[in-house]
């Protein structure tokens, strides 16, 4: 499938575009408002899997260029840049599955809390901005992207999809199945997004209080 | 350590009273609003654990007597019957910590989600019912309870522990490590505690979703 990595630039665009060339055969592309900025990250990630003799192309567009043929557009961005960039890129989705991977949070007094937006999740939030009939899917939600993005780094996490549209998200839990040591797990529909957004806090939380534990995910058992 | 497990008659104490007098040296006292009950619970897990060739007494009081110079008191009861239950215990509290395992969650269209009271978690729930200088801290909302009480079951959980009481909060790491298959991990102060039990419902969720996951509990890594 061709990939496309919508605000590819950082931690977990970074994490998904090395991993994805090294465990699969997707074809990944990194895209940017900054075109500019995406071929330089592009090239960067080729040359770190170069570095361990790794094969791959990837490429670098402005995120509309990015997405043009994409089978998959992951939306990499902040929450509160998900509804521009869903618009920059309305024109290229066609048979395109979205995946929003954002989580909306606050910090007080050292505490992460979940604070979602009033759609109810951020991934209902990117439903709300797709257009009809493209399908909007929750997923990667829960991975420390600096662990993500060290390719030294051993995973061994579960990857929890939700969304209303079953095809879609078979289609994007094989795409998580491919990363090595990860493992995709349906956790139900749109409205199951709130509990898979907030477990993100929660991880964080719990790498600042235990001493032995940093960039954390989950395995369910 | 002395535990009562107030309202002890259910899955959660069931679990908790069999792996507690199975796995370490605590002494396990099943409470209940009607003592008979309470007794009759205590015994059948005696017979359970005799069954298996394992030691041990349990006995089983009101909650009252239950709790009486109990080091740590569970509180095993809905969230509906948390304050009720604090109430009938607060003569016999003195240097005992209160443990607050409930979730507050609903059901609609076959999808759990997290619903929690007004004080912001069930477990402040808990706080703000228990009288002045009696520590809660929130534990054990995250323990498929089926799984718990089924001594045949293997554990390859993580319990987190939240609470604005660093003693007390050590306390109950220290019980939940007692046992066999479960690691106790810090997630933070009591306003962590609704990414705590928001963890349930997700729990929950993934089981209903997955054909071959039932019963689950998560491991950070």
């Amino acid at each position: 499938m061709r990939i496309a990595l919508c605000g590819g630039t950082g931690d977990l665009g970074r994490g998904l575009a090395l991993r994805l060339t090294r465990d699969t055969d997707h074809e990944v592309i990194v895209g940017s408002r900054d075109p500019e900025k995406a071929r330089e990250h592009a090239t960067e990630y080729e040359d770190e899997l170069d570095s361990r003799d790794i094969d791959g192309d990837i490429n670098g567009f402005d995120n509309a260029m990015a997405t043009d043929r994409a089978d998959i557009a992951i939306l990499c961005v902040p929450a509160y840049h998900l509804a521009d960039t869903v618009e920059g890129i309305e024109g290229n989705l066609d048979d395109t599955v979205l995946v929003s991977p954002a989580v909306g949070m606050h910090r007080e007094e050292g505490t992460m809390s979940y604070n979602p937006p009033s759609a109810g999740s951020v991934t209902a939030l990117a439903a709300a901005a797709a257009p009809d009939g493209i399908p909007v899917v929750g997923a990667f939600h829960n991975l420390a992207a600096g662990r993500l993005a060290d390719l030294d780094a051993t995973l061994d996490w579960d990857v929890l999809v939700v969304g209303d549209d079953g095809d879609a998200n078979a289609t994007v839990e094989g795409l998580a199945d491919g990363i090595d040591g990860v493992r995709a797990l349906a956790a139900g529909p749109l409205a199951a997004a709130p509990e898979v957004e907030g477990l993100t806090p929660l991880l964080i939380n719990v790498a600042a209080n235990n001493d032995d534990l940093a960039d954390l995910g989950v395995r369910f058992r």
